[in-house]
């Protein structure tokens, strides 16, 4: 089984808030569609839906004070509009979505995941549905709650169903060398061992930033599936083709993610 | 605590295709709000959200074919929508409410929910928050899905959680000795002892019926909690004032099941 990541990027105009990028979301759903890749799950982050939120109440940083129970409620409902508009593209394609809401199921312990019952997850699959799943506030049992990235959700879901291949589409071709919007010379790494990783500087500044890390969060994150031997690919979601070719497992431009 | 449920055809124009009854929730809302009784569940049903999806697609019968797929989740996001009105009156109101979605955290086995993991809704419960859940198109280990019942997750619920009280807020005013829209000596019954429940005929005719059940199907499902001890209360929830009584603990018109 597959799973895939779609970052908040490259489903939201990620500087206008509470804008989804409906052309992606769209052309994406189609490429999902044509890709006849199941089992799949699909993950997508918030961007400008869980951001705005997220930063206004302080939600990543736990409970402090008793108007961000609101703010919390809220920041969930904003991924739950844009989720309903991601599930709303892939059924118009084709493809059998069906929300499935994080913070219903499952709750981090200080920040993290460390275990989910994924029986309903399973279950929707045999069924012959792709559950889809977003970054969302979930609650924290150590502070009250959390925002859970999309990045480590889909990781964490690759790992416990079994994955064979995650991947992870930004709006970024990759790891580069250096950053390619500063730096001419900038070269994309087509392949990427963990123990190269070691580098974080050239890396970490290449790619934008996010209240839930940048790339070098995705690295760390994907770094555990890659362990468990999840093949891991990183690739541009904004350019046509790529997430469809990435699915059929046909060569794509990219990053690999190795052991 | 308590778990309130309120039917359908309250929240909703039951003979209107995916009309709200923004008076009522809105009202509703504020009853919430001013009962201030916390630790407190939220339960409601779909209404005309709900049913006309599942009837077109035929969900409560389980899986046939693979167009069901597509109004499996259709049915589900309908109820989304439905969710977020409410939540969104809720917090308007001031009442912390989240929403938790059934079919992200529990599958039915032959229609019937044989357990579910309370972690989540308890977490958020002890945070402060005010969950909200709703009757929802769930995956099914026998059938592949099926619909659930408001009633029959309200009651669940008030059995996991062991609330004190369980009220069901519909759009009549209780249990009557005939059905009051025929038959003008028809008296409501202020208390009912679940070995009264003998004249089905009587009761089970009285009220309007729904693809998951009529008051009969209510009082099945209501038996479980009165019989765990539950204090159980049926009242008319588009009558104002009562909702509001009925969670403060006070005398308010309706029915009480007993033991």
């Amino acid at each position: 089984m597959l799973v895939l990541k779609l970052g908040g990027s490259v489903v939201t105009h990620k500087d206008k808030p509470f804008t989804p990028h409906i052309g992606n979301i769209i052309r994406l759903a189609a490429e999902i569609a044509h890709a006849s890749a199941q089992p799949l799950v699909v993950v997508h982050g918030g961007g400008s839906y869980g951001h705005p939120l997220a930063t206004e109440y302080r939600i990543a940083e736990g409970y402090r004070e008793p108007r961000q129970l609101a703010g919390f409620s809220e920041t969930h409902q904003a991924m739950v509009e844009l989720n309903g508009l991601i599930v709303r593209g892939l059924l118009d394609a084709g493809v059998p979505a069906f929300s499935v809401a994080p913070s219903s199921f499952l709750a981090t312990e200080g920040r993290r995941i460390t275990g989910m019952d994924l029986q309903v997850v399973e279950g929707l699959m045999e069924s012959g549905l792709v559950p889809v799943l977003y970054g969302d506030a979930v609650h924290d049992t150590q502070q009250g709650f959390a925002i859970l990235s999309g990045d480590q959700l889909a990781v964490k879901l690759a790992n416990g169903l079994g994955a064979e291949r995650l991947v992870l589409g930004s709006d970024v071709d990759g790891v580069f060398t250096a950053d390619p919007k500063l730096d001419e010379g900038a070269r994309l790494i087509l392949e990427l061992s963990l123990s190269d990783q070691g580098g974080e500087a050239e890396i970490g500044d290449a790619l934008d930033t996010d209240v839930t890390g940048g790339m070098q969060g995705k690295m760390a994150e994907a770094a555990e599936a890659v362990e468990a031997g999840i093949e891991v690919l990183l690739v541009n979601a904004t350019v046509e083709g790529r997430v469809g070719a990435a699915l059929r497992g046909e060569n794509v431009i990219g990053t690999v993610l190795k052991r």
